[in-house]
């Protein structure tokens, strides 16, 4: 799958850490974050943080050494991480998924490597890995939608990723597109994820399914949610559930809404959609967001942005981990004094 | 009103002009965008934008002279103006409230003074003006809100104001607060300009006057929404029309959810609210926004922004501009070459 580079054998290297809901992938990339070597493994939940730790320290070892680049290249390592996070101590606060809770990462990575650490949002590290590598490459504004469980976004302005004083901002799916609408799981209403996640998309189509009315999605996944998962709606559509289809546009849909809002404030030239759901059916996001933001926002910027999709598939939060390394180091805003 | 300062005798001086619906101001600032002499002039619509243009060379002139300052140390002149603009070219698209339209701002000014001019929309010139000079110093994100007439929006990040390509941004009055709801200006329905501008303010407290339920507007503006202005909005309510009280409060509510859109993307530490509705009222306004926006806004942002109302009043726009121009200069985006 990888197309690796022999690695020069001078210069800095980075390492960039992808942290997933029960996944873990690491790769080590050269100056223009090209990947030198790739590998993953399984977090799971049950074995608690302090293993968890350890299993991200063995997989960065195994990784640098697989790469063959000496230790003394490795300039930094970038992890990203599901929120939400202190970027400032480089703590993940609580990683729902994972179960984590006050997790020192940068910590603790930095003892292990003595090496500067820098935790990011995934999403605003996929959206920059889409900005240094992918879809995204020379935009002056990009705006990154990454629709999945939660719904994710990042801004890039100017090349500089758009961020709260502690913690990453850019909450497209808690803006509200349906006042009053459905409860979400941050305790409000009418938030973009409550209307157009994965979770309300697998609710609906649960109900369709257990009616009678989405038959290719009841023979593939049943009505427990827990199971309707990205591929399963997309193999469902694909075999003619209309009414899976017919969900999944209005998700779509608002997803564009939020865009709309969210163009009207930024203005971003580029909108790229990446995450579970887009990379499992990109066409009908495409078409649907687009036609959505297009319709929605001011007449004066109707023609003022592109909407892509994502290129780097999982790779996208690795590359801007470690780019965002780069950056911070480069910029002098972490030393290598740890080193 | 205006507090002058004396003038020292060396060092650029900036010259900021606000041109407004009717009325043009100008002002003089030192360096430290203190104001050295300020006037203020009208701009009748039916005399057209030869006259107007003329009339504002002969206004900054004027200004100039009143602040004693010689000539050759006048360094740049910024010029805010109600949108749509284009910002590079310096150029007035449309300022439909004026009937101008394609007005070579910039470079009729330029010709005149033999000094770069810096234009740039209102609202954008005013957040710049409360965050150099006003209510929003030392802030990392400052979100401006000023409600009017339409509902201006402006972000500053780190320092810098966000910007579209060519064209201003953050059009906060065009973001959805009610979906299919009022049909807007531009086109689009549900816009907060369209459920919380003084137009739809006005609107809904003329039929209230027109129902008997709203006597003291009655009395003092009638039933036609050209003549509910702000303060006879303000006076109405203190005279007891409870009836319009509850229109204004309403409308604030919706400004309050669309400025907790904006905080759960931009993670401001200070929302400005400032324009004329808000100076009329400000304390409605910064209770309604404020608790709507707490109330709308992810958990984790509860707690990470303030609100306030903006303080240099009708000085902000001039401020910001002269800012704004001294900021391109001094940062080399546009040179002393024309000088």
């Amino acid at each position: 799958m990888a197309i690796m580079r022999r690695p020069t054998s001078t210069g800095a290297v980075w390492v960039g850490v992808d942290l997933g809901g029960t996944k873990l992938m690491c790769a080590v990339l050269d100056s223009k974050f090209r990947v030198l070597a790739e590998d993953r493994t399984s977090v799971p939940p049950a074995e608690g943080q302090q293993k968890g730790l350890k299993r991200m320290a063995e997989l960065i070892e195994n990784t640098l050494k697989q790469s063959g680049v000496r230790r003394g290249r490795l300039a930094a390592i970038g992890v990203g991480c599901p929120g939400p996070l202190d970027l400032q101590k480089g703590l993940i606060v609580h990683a729902p998924n994972l179960g984590w809770r006050k997790v020192p990462l940068k910590k603790f990575l930095e003892g292990v490597f003595g090496r500067p650490v820098v935790v990011s949002n995934d999403v605003d590290a996929g959206t920059f890995g889409e900005y240094v590598a992918g879809a995204a490459q020379g935009a002056r504004t990009v705006l990154g939608i990454f629709p999945g469980t939660g719904i994710g976004g990042a801004c890039i302005y100017e090349g500089r990723l758009i961020r709260g004083a502690r913690q990453s901002c850019m909450e497209i799916g808690h803006v509200k597109v349906w006042p009053g609408g459905p409860l979400c799981g941050c305790g409000r209403r009418g938030c973009l994820e409550a209307v157009a996640g994965r979770l309300a998309i697998a609710a609906q189509a649960a109900a369709a399914a257990y009616r009678g009315d989405a038959p290719a999605l009841l023979e593939r996944a049943g009505t427990d949610i827990s199971k309707i998962r990205s591929k399963a709606l997309a193999d469902a559509i694909r075999d003619g559930d209309c009414a899976v289809e017919r969900i999944v546009r209005r998700a779509a849909r608002h997803i564009g809404l939020a865009a709309a809002n969210a163009i009207n404030l930024l203005a971003p030239d580029v909108v790229v959609l990446g995450g579970g759901l887009v990379e499992a059916m990109p066409k009908l996001f495409l078409e649907e967001v687009e036609e959505e933001a297009r319709d929605k926002v001011m007449p004066s910027f109707r023609d003022t942005f592109k909407v892509v999709a994502a290129k780097l598939g999982d790779r996208a939060t690795i590359i801007g981990a470690a780019a965002l390394a780069a950056r911070a180091v480069q910029s002098g805003e972490v030393g290598h004094e740890a080193g």
